[in-house]
């Protein structure tokens, strides 16, 4: 059996992170979609608001499942015995970062393949950040998240951004 | 009459800013400087100190104004009647986020059209935060801004970098 | 009144550059869609049907017309006082020729401006050259040219490849 | 049982495309090198000798068979049931041809998915032409190649460059 | 004689950077590591640490001294007459930053070259940032910097990350 | 003494090649432009007359030689005992096979270093196709190449383009 990770913030999660879970539920037998612990800063969501929201998202998939982890990735693909750490790898996108941490954890972890998929271009533009800017200024974010996401966010609506 | 914005922090207008300006004002009718309220960051200068700053140096361009705005771009671009938002293009510049912005604009609001113009090769390399930079460390910024923008950083010189 | 080149080879017009000619058609009064006379290579289509198939193509938008020309494109430019050439910039694209271009035409004819626009991310993978692609291994192209451009090319295939 | 597909000339086979057809066949059950019978311009070998040479530096590995199309990419990953295409993606590589391709294959067989798999850092400068290069001008190629392909090309030496 | 300088920041200086200090002793006939005082953020070694660790590192090679300083890189290429300053150009790395400094440095001192050098493709991925990344998450980061520096950052482990 | 060399084709030399030139200069005790022989196409001038036009064109030049060469580069290197290889890395510039030669150099001969240099941002868009595309066209290309060089453009367009 193939499993891969596919490890993200999700602060939130997009329908171009979704449309990559997708694709590599096709190419994997087992899809473990892995949330980073620590951000780096305040996030949208707590981590536990992050998991439920992605876990609702993906609850129609088979195969897939939700996790989260802190530390180092190649930890958790080793421990759980993936073979592949998926990517997304849009063509406006931060390559060297991608690269980069590829490049790393094959030094780290040579068995575990860093594999690069492509979104459907409908989303080739889109990342969190984008969604998080649209709240922020009170535009509609509606048509880049998954449903339970936007609700999630109409609700953050009432809190100081 | 065709109206175009042009956006930005202007944290301190250069004379790379100004290229652009006037590219646009002759490609459009009319040209708004719209300057972003909330600069993400401490600025070196205050939303009014550049208000003037920019208005003083666009003082002789003809169908050339200065305002502000606080929310999303296309609101504001709607609501003035806007048919373009006009951003500089340089060989040397951040495309990625350029191109998600343009994207994301045309979703929210399609009639408005992104139009990216190219300042002469004299300002490719010239951006703000390289004038922070050279203020910052004693150095002369004096022919990267209007003369109006070097006054007022002279000035600043007495406060604490 | 303002009026802008698009110049290209259009072997052929794809619905890529279609859209580009609407977005440009909304930002300037005139359109001309300048057509290459040297491709310098064999063209899938001779000049003269080029022409007919962007005439057909573009038959429907008032304020394009369409022409062509064999020489320096600022030497057109200046001929019909053109304001603009317009150039649709895809995320996936030749910056470097296309920036090239920019900077020697304004040397040559600094009152006309490149004008940069963005083409819907359903196209930014388009070219001229995939489309030929496709007809030579018997793809499908019918999607990515306007209709009147898949019937003149369904009828080349009698041709040799 | 997952099959991919690994597209190329393959004129000749380097150690890069040997690293990525490795990689591919971690990640997928069965691994079908395909040459490309049409190279699009003088190949240094027949297609008869490409695929004598892949077949050879690839005698050992389980799970990978070579084979040969004249068509499109995608007609052939249908009709042996590939649910891959698999691509080499080199941080000093052409992006947009990879893209394009990507994008192309998607909408003509949506089922089948492109794969970018990173060769090693050690490769990641190298491609055939290199190899042909360092071939036409007498340099030392040895590094570069399979010693089956480098014992073919030496061979070619008698004959005119 | 021929006296270049090789500025960063260095927390910590890697294998790469190392690289680097190597193939520009064997271009200059003195190199000067320069290290900045300010750093932007709050580093993983102080000042004092880095120039210690910098100094130990370069210890065994001829023609190479290390220095710090706070203020225009340029202003102290000229007191010290330097008639180069050398960065390293990673496949994967920043160009823009490095253009944008080195006209900037070029506006202000017209003598001092900025020379480009290509560090081993062993190192092309490799950065201080992700050293200090493998640190806090507890991997290992033995293989990327000199002995002493590895030293240094396992005593660090005791403090807070 | 350190001796560097500058290739290229030189088809002709523009003033951006020569501005490279003068860096390299102030970088090395020797530079020795290099014409390749095989220009891979036909060229506008023969071996001879680009070598005429080069020796020209930086006669003025203090410890500045011109040569030619029909092989790898690097054996010429060795032979003239250079260290260094000197290329101009544009903003707009083809990296990816100044990255690769560079590698593949090295391998051939680490001794020998590919220095990279910045030309003046007023070249930054500047190589021999497009003066060779202005040529043909009939614009006006005295501004990007010495005088001896347009003088013997004007003489060539007796020929048929």
């Amino acid at each position: 059996m193939r499993r891969a990770i596919y490890p993200g913030t999700f602060d939130p999660l997009t329908l171009g992170h979704l449309d990559i879970v997708e694709r590599a539920r096709r190419t994997f037998d087992e899809v473990i979609v892995l949330l980073a612990v620590n951000t780096g800063k305040t996030p949208l969501f707590s981590l536990q608001q992050r998991l439920e929201l992605v876990r609702a998202s993906v609850a129609g998939l088979d195969g897939v499942r939700v996790d989260c982890h802190d530390g180092l990735l190649v930890e958790f693909a080793q421990r759980v015995q993936a073979s592949a750490i998926v990517r997304g790898l849009r063509a406006i996108s931060d390559f060297d970062y991608e690269f980069q941490m590829a490049i790393v954890n094959r030094k780290l972890a040579p068995q575990v393949e860093t594999v690069f998929l492509m979104p459907s271009e409908e989303w080739s533009y889109l990342n969190s950040s984008i969604v998080r800017e649209l709240w922020r200024f009170g535009g509609d974010y509606s048509r880049f998240v998954p449903e339970v996401v936007r609700s999630a966010m109409d609700q953050l609506k009432g809190s100081t951004r």
